[in-house]
């Protein structure tokens, strides 16, 4: 699970929008859930793109899938898409809010092309969705056709 | 659960890209979920504009929470979005494939700005996952801010 | 006078933007007011763009001119404007809400270019304002010139 | 009541398209409307922006509401809508051709978005709708929601 | 063969710009030709988006071309589109007139890119050119490659 | 008939997509059918733009109807556009792929606003069907009405 | 002759760009070439567009062409547009520069296409090649069609 | 100094948004500071535009800098840039609020990129900044490079 | 003298538009007016851009300016900008109509921002004012200024 | 106070345009004046987007203000946007230049919007500004409105 | 090598932009690097787009690759990649300048996306680069993936 | 030579794509074409912007010139502009990929504007190319002109 930009401050930064949850409580959340399907989830945040990318490249090989809020770095980022495309791992991409319901710089996506699916609006809840969505992704092994 | 126009295809329509489980077989087990949690789901399909915005008025004050594939209607009706905004039901927006990833004209939605949030590109699954979503919605009665 | 797609819901739906006045009675004020000038009005409203047109076609011959209120169809229904000048009847075209001071896809009306005239902004009294306008067109019999 | 650039040709400009009543004729008829209503109506045209603004201030806490027709000024007078929000006096905004019928740049109009509503298309019959819009809106002193 | 909005009223709406052929005539004469063909020709029309798209889908299996006039739908439903590509029934799209020389709004077609080819600006006598693409279409059972 | 640049290389150019038909072989097939209509039909190809339009000037007033595949003219060309204006000669627009399937620089046509009709996507047929389409054309003697 | 927004400061502003001539010595200039064709030459100027349109309003009947350099209210001015088209006199619209080389907002005028024609870019010398196009246009007193 | 449209409602106008001092409060202030100087600070306003193109005029030869806030003029006028550019002296364009922070048609000045700096956002300290920017730009008298 | 595509037609083509003087004539006129002032005229006509362009590269080193009427290069053709500007030769562009009064693709010249200047909308009076814009150009030998 | 791309190279970077004031000595002048306030002054400058963003989320419940040049990522950084909202302390928006008068790409920012106040062009002068506006921003604890 | 329009003026045109080197020194130094290499190297260059089109049909099976200089034709000529696209050789791009430098107009190519690769902006050095890539490309005889 | 953001993965990712040789065996290939000119070529290779601008900033007065092959960031950095033209080093643009003839958002690039020139889609050979190209710049050392 990859966290972008400002998600550190999740719980601490706009509570009123983002909710009371911290980055920490929801990463052992979705780690408790993962190990009650025995997976082994490795989480990672960074307010870095470089380091985001970095990140990714490691996990060519190391992982079955990604779960990634990119934050901010959604609407900028070609590098980023650009690391998921060359390690080929599928990712699945979650948004805390609905961006299709804010300024309109956060319509695009980035990501959004070459990630199996897109769960937003949810917030600390769309996690858990996304790894329910991973689950059967990875047990049927038959990707979303696009 | 409402599906738009052409949804009543699935599992006859391009099988090689939506799969080919039957609508019939998704709203069954849709409201198979719905019932183990003592939920009762009500479901419709119509390729008709006008009916699916009567059906959404018809639910005024006796449905709980709407989860709607709106199909190609996303992204040319606006009556369907003042119909939601009408009867004040919260609503999940859900897309088999995965918009962002096709046409430019897929890519923009008149219902995900009034929705809580959208889940696509994870095929049946999404209805599930739509389900899942709503329960965790309606538990905690406190929807995900925008 | 033809109402389109949720005018039905007037004074259920949203009182605090639209008001408490239902549908059924501002025809009926209107349908009043014609009689006080011995004319007959007819009312009909459909949440179907294609029952809207049938309604327009069979007008053809037997109305003087229409009071419209196309709903969200006005800005995406062609089919419409087509309808509308394929029976050559003159229309006038109202709005509750000030559609200029709305979301930008509401300012663009594919019915304003080929109506009489728009009138826009004043609630329930935009009909009666309407049937003003249609009494001084027809009695002038003298179109306003674009 | 106010009126815009060119409407002091009235009458005389392209008669075939603006009809022969004079601008002289119709500021008499509304203030004769308006004495049946024991209001005091008060008239001005200008082509000069600067006054209509000066105009609009000087209207600030003895008018109850202005009818303009800001002729082309309509479409390119940021600095009019300025002054008719910082006098806070609702304004209801006439056009007597149908603008949306016109030329695009005809179409968008800075003054709608702060205006009560709109009425255009009717000649200069749609200065008695505005009078008419105008008693209404005052007695029952509720604005039209937007 | 299938018609979209309005063509119900060829020959009696703008005869001028139309001509005074019915769509009854223009339906027995394309069934008359196909006859001479022995091919059986089935002919509906509606201006109901909904009904059409039920039309094609019933199609599905039981016809090998269509030719269509969508009409203003030309220009406006992607649920039109869906459907056709959903049977996986080639398509011949007609108009009367030639849309590329009426107002900028007509040009875009959601239902060209497709289908097999587009004829337009031939009137009535679009349909017999369309039945005769058809017949070499399915001789030579190749279609021309986009 | 007249044929603009490339299409010289019909028959040898991409076969798999233009098929294997060569432009003589179109010509013959052309003028064939004309003589049999008792009709004389002159064929020039060129890929200069000046020599086209050197050969519409040479048409005046010696020909009845163009029907023209402009190539890639069709998309760049307001000198050709201007001398079919020029020469007031009635042309028909002919093109062998389907034009609105391909690249978004192909779907905008200078020549078709100003044709009678365009037949897209039906390979080397499309030439006969506007063989077809201008006998109607010029028996009737009435063009389709813009 | 009717000059508009800072052309007074003309030999004072810019001497490099606008050369040395003042607006006094072009006007006189002007006005001589006019007497030795028998004409009165009528010169006016202003900064407000508003004393430009009621200059506009007060040559109607009197005079039988403008010769007009708008200014910086070419690009922004539907006002003195609908001025010159009320009062019908036909205009020849000069710029000193070449409006087409500067600055893309300089690239459009109102008044343009509402004119005989412009002349643009020969400096203090378009005023006389606007009285010599004046005097041709005025004497065969046919107008070059649009 | 000089002040464009309705900033003469300065203290009256909207005082929630735009504060309680006026604009002979500000005037004052910014003379009494220019005074401590040694400077003579001369300041104008006007809701007209040809009457602060008069004034830049009349500045011209007089006047070491300008400190401009040409309200909604900023946005609209390129006679007042014109003006500016004509006289040769260095302006310094002030907003009292954060225009980028407003409707999009307020982001764009047509003066910003002829002036030497642009402050917005500060209110009526805004002028004091400038005072101070203008102070430091006249004493280096070396202008900030473009 | 060059003349661009079509312009052969002038006096046939359209003389309803256009006029009745043969382009033949035009030259004449011109080449006369050149020889009463000393000069040689040279006038070259041709619908092929490579030709225009030929001629251009021709006169490099022979001729002191060009008048040029491109005809529909005007709006497509960079390379004859690009020739002109290679040749490095004075250029005046002259059109026989308005064209900012025609349609939006004739509004754009890739002429005019390397020209000295541009004549449009005079008919063939227009070659004279270019003739007189010429030798006043020449005889000051001080271009205008942008 | 924050320094964002490439301001650590201040003095030496291209000293025409950005004179040879290095950012040290800007950071002491700022920290200088801060002292004689009694306010510290922390300065910080990177290259790293991320590294902005940490220093941004570090700040959080330290400081009451930010005086920020964002250099570049003013432009494409929507990440530095969201950080100073989610921390929720005033900024102050500074650049060197005057961004609005170079490259388009450079006139939109992503901070200004939810900047308190922008200062641009007038160099290194534009900190002791910032600090000069904060001083008061501070002082009167009320924001400027928006 | 071909080359397009303009480029036989170099050495001549502009030499201070694009050198004094001539298009025949260019010529003879390529094909002289060719003959070195055993390769046999046919230069042509043209104004007409017509005779680069027919240059290329007649390279068809006779030349291993082509490096162009289209010149202009560049970013207007949709005849000129049809014509690559239809003989199948591969192409490299070359420009002298850096056209990404330049005007937006030249920004785009129509070559571009159908070339194996573009090199611009090394003057007429970028030939010899075009030979050294074209050596590796057809040794190694495996494209570059686009 | 500086490559950016996923340029570390070349052999691993995308081998159908991009080859198989590791950017690793490219460094060294242009280290010894280096060397065998007795230049000294330093490599550097960072997924962070940041990284890559400290990098040019330490260049600076130590190396003659970047070949950098920006990734991603070309499309997005402005910073990374920025620094290049802060640093005034001159620098060749390389890509593997033919990035004209990939998605629309990899066609703009903000490096080529302030670059020598642009070597696009030769694949590793790119970088040969560059080293030639920067060889014949050096030595000649006149910049190829914009």
């Amino acid at each position: 699970m990859l966290n972008g930009p400002n998600l550190n401050l999740l719980g601490r930064r706009e509570p009123a929008q983002y909710g009371t949850t911290t980055l920490r409580e929801i990463e052992e959340a979705v780690s408790e859930l993962g190990r009650s399907w025995n997976w082994e989830v490795v989480c990672f945040q960074s307010n870095h793109e470089g380091a985001l990318i970095d990140c990714i490249h490691n996990a060519c090989g190391r992982v079955d899938l990604i779960i990634i809020n990119p934050g901010a770095y959604t609407h900028t980022s070609i590098a980023l898409r650009d690391a998921i495309v060359g390690v080929a791992i599928p990712v699945i991409e979650v948004h805390l809010s609905n961006i299709h319901a804010r300024e309109a710089f956060r319509h695009h996506s980035f990501i959004a092309p070459i990630a199996v699916g897109q769960i937003a609006g949810f917030g600390a809840d769309g996690y858990r969705l996304a790894m329910e969505a991973a689950r059967h992704y990875l047990t049927v092994r038959k990707g979303v056709p696009v």
